[in-house]
């Protein structure tokens, strides 16, 4: 059956190589000139903006502006916010949505309906992979927070009340509705620093060093705005992989970093080689001042699982390089392939003794967006800090505290996830099953994914050892990537475009990610279970 | 009973203006250093900072620093994170956690708990007032939404079923754990959209002119990162009201733009007079370019409403100067004050016809934290933006995506918040009981506020027209003075302490909002039950 529904992807795609843009004789597509969203770094650079931009009123008027011009216009806001880019939510995203505006107002298309596998969201897939949706149990203690009266409803288990009340204990005036602490609920840190504590085999965690946040980005943005400073060539620069996750991106652009790139190697599926991070670094020192160095393990976009050894050479580095670790470890309990597993950036840390254990810094983000969960709308996440200054940190505690804190049935939520109902509780049997079911099958689809992609011409993918994400690289042909060049637009966007306006498969192009130049690719979300279930 | 509990502030603030810290005979309080929080400006920006931050790795290996030296101190961090404070959740409100700790563990103090009357929390208040907790309407929809399996319970009422109903049809899996649009569920834009249309009387709003945020908060600093660009004489201004809520001035700090105070009229009742708003901004203009005017209305920390009159000739007066217009109306429903009423900035706007209706750029600002709900946890908000430019408009859309999306429980809430039960429907009643109970308990208390506080030596206070709070003048001796200064602290934060230690009584100081040189006050939360009521 899969092997079926994948035709609709592999057959579509060879069409996509060889009709109509190659020959001229396939539909055009309608619409593949960049919207305004994202200014190309010329535009957000250009003159214009340099000169405008933060000009007094008095001055602009003598430059013969009108009055009554709008005081904000793409050429006197903030030109880091221009230089922001988010290809999961871009161009391509809106386009998707334009298509099933389309198809709902009658319009004709090739295809039935739009599939977007642009995204890692679960819950948004309930309708084809029911048992991906979320464990009911989530469900029930969230509904007991919400409405206590509901703790004396006999239907609802035991295990789901103890811990809704003992979040509920937590919260100012038994509410959900009350802000609390900024840096997260006392019993939420009590217990996500237990969870941390038995995934490490004991390495021992403080909940005084677990801030909780809204979804992993808010934390990885936190920390970068803690590290960012500096002018010129003494600019605080940020290693980030290539591929990479596109926040970290955005919000370097935001803060004014200098983004340094680090390419992860294609050919061994993934991984990080030292001799790379060695290069990036000394390139990078001629003109900034590298302080920090983010991994994204398991991989996003790129779906691999670093190795045990891999992650003790890069403390290793980051010991002697003076580098700030910042770990993305979202995906910790989505590893598929064979002989990979899961290692935190903090158990290998403290495995290599106190020389790096008392003096590495080191930021490890969770979420409760992905793994077996899903649940993304919450926006629950944590971070933990690791041999942070002091006073450092309690800029840190200063800094949440503006936003006065994060959403509170996100931080329920997040005990939730390290805190599951344990064997004996009533709960458990059925909670496991439904966690079992949803790692197998992504699993599965992991594994579905590399093989199915494969087969398909001018395609090559990795295995995708974790998270739920393949990077495939495509092959396009001389003529195509002229003529997207001729149209000013990135060859793999002009793919993707061209995949979604004849086959309803929307997919984020690799140039959203980063990639070596001369190489196309694209991501696709592996969980989407219509096109490969 | 009222004016019987408010003794206990009444007689202790008598006694903190004449026993112990004026005779030198009282007890001495334990702790009033500053702690690392919060460096003085000179701290900040000292020139070890200066000289170190973002100095790269060689040269800081050069200048003797150890290589094992940490990564991040509060030397090489970003300065202007530094620069940031919050004192709604700043050093007193540390101590009073401290306090109540000591308390649970047996250790003697002149009272029995703490009171926090630090910050605009309503659900904390609940076991303190009932009334005031949330509507269990709310609530009954939450726990729909989260385990749609109560959609079967008879138990619960057809019209929050069927707002559950039409809130999970707009999330994608019908589910609030899946990522929404980044600008927010269509459906909540929609029904935010009529909301507004209702309130101002007709005026057309457009759901695309609608973005949810995560509290008013995001959506505050959202718009601040747009509108703040330059450097040196050309760095953005921003007009902030003096006393402000201290968001402000920590989103520009952290911005680096520059804060561009006008002081509003503590002797008219904290009215804004264009005058001030004029001698402001050419003090400015010597030095910055003032874009953006911010007014919170009705007043926080200050309480006041402003007039329909006001408003007008502020919008005159920014159409005139091109200034970027931000109402913060959070408080819009919190107007108690006999002759005041609220008037939406927008509705103003377009009151005074097409030549400011159609120029003047204004974004307002909306959350579930404040009002008669109180949903502080939730994080919901939303900021509607009027006469921006169609390019800016794109950039702000993008910008948001990269956070993917508010948390969808907050939206959901702020959906229950504009369309709440109407006449006809089951829960109708029941909410609007529980509605004008809690405003006419907070009406009752803004007036009992006033009333008692004129009450006591030493302290005066402008009547609280709306809002939740009051911003009481205090008369601190000059010996008082001079020991505050002694010990290198605000003489209003030296009160609040002492007040904290003595009495329990959690207060902000004034200069955390910042008030005339020369004048000290605090900011008390009216809504506090257990000292007013």
């Amino acid at each position: 059956m899969a092997a079926a529904r994948m035709q609709l992807l592999s057959t579509r795609n060879v069409g996509i190589l060889s009709r109509g843009w190659l020959t001229g004789d396939g539909p055009r597509v309608r619409s593949l000139t960049s919207p305004p969203l994202c200014p190309s770094p010329g535009r957000a650079l250009s003159s214009v903006s340099a000169t405008r931009c933060g000009l007094p009123k008095e001055r602009m008027s003598e430059n013969g502006v009108s009055p009554r011009a709008k005081v904000l216009t793409v050429d006197t806001m903030n030109p880091t916010v221009k230089k922001v880019e988010y290809a999961v939510r871009g161009p391509i995203v809106q386009r998707a949505v334009e298509l099933e505006k389309e198809l709902s107002e009658g319009i004709k298309k090739p295809f039935a309906e739009v599939i977007k596998a642009n995204i890692g969201d679960a819950h948004a897939m309930v309708s084809f992979f029911p048992l991906y949706s979320h464990t009911s149990f989530y469900f029930k203690v969230l509904a007991l927070c919400s409405y206590p009266e509901l703790l004396n409803d006999s239907r609802f288990p035991e295990d789901a009340k103890s811990r809704a009340r003992r979040i509920l204990q937590s919260c100012g005036g038994n509410s959900l509705g009350s802000y609390s602490a900024s840096q997260g609920i006392e019993s939420v840190r009590q217990d996500v620093a237990r969870y941390i504590e038995q995934r490490d085999g004991g390495v021992p965690c403080d909940p005084d060093n677990i801030y909780l946040t809204t979804g992993a980005s808010d934390g990885i943005v936190t920390m970068l705005k803690l590290l960012v400073c500096g002018k010129g060539a003494t600019r605080t620069g940020v290693m980030i992989s290539i591929p990479q996750y596109p926040l970290y991106s955005a919000a370097l652009a935001e803060l004014g970093a200098v983004q340094v790139n680090y390419y992860l190697n294609e050919e061994k599926c993934w991984s990080m080689d030292i001799s790379e991070l060695r290069r990036a670094l000394d390139e990078a020192r001629r003109h900034c001042n590298p302080r920090a160095l983010c991994i994204i393990n398991p991989g996003n976009p790129t779906g691999q699982v670093q190795s045990r050894q891999c992650i003790e050479d890069v403390i290793r580095f980051a010991a002697k390089e003076r580098l700030f670790l910042m770990a993305d470890e979202v995906y910790q309990d989505n590893v598929y392939a064979e002989g990979c597993q899961f290692h935190s950036f903090k158990k290998v840390l403290f495995e290599m003794g106190p020389e790096y254990s008392n003096t590495v810094e080191l930021a490890s983000f969770h979420s409760t967006s992905k793994c077996y969960m899903g649940e993304c709308g919450f926006r629950g996440g944590y971070m933990e800090i690791i041999n942070m200054d002091e006073e450092v940190k309690s800029q840190l505690t200063k800094l949440v505290s503006v936003r006065l804190c994060p959403p509170v049935p996100g931080q329920a939520l997040m005990d939730l996830v390290v805190n599951p109902p344990r064997p004996g509780e009533p709960s458990y049997d059925n909670f496991m099953r439904e966690r079992t079911a949803t790692l197998s099958a992504l699993a599965e689809k992991a594994k579905l994914t590399e093989q199915v992609l494969n087969t398909v011409q001018g395609i090559s993918c990795n295995p995708v050892q974790g998270a739920m994400y393949s990077f495939p690289c495509i092959t396009i042909p001389e003529k195509a990537i002229k003529e997207a060049t001729d149209k000013g637009q990135q060859p793999d966007m002009f793919y993707c475009m061209k995949m979604l306006e004849e086959t309803g498969i929307c997919l984020v192009p690799g140039s959203g990610f980063g990639q070596k130049d001369g190489t196309y690719h694209f991501r696709y979300t592996t969980h989407d279970y219509n096109i490969l279930g």
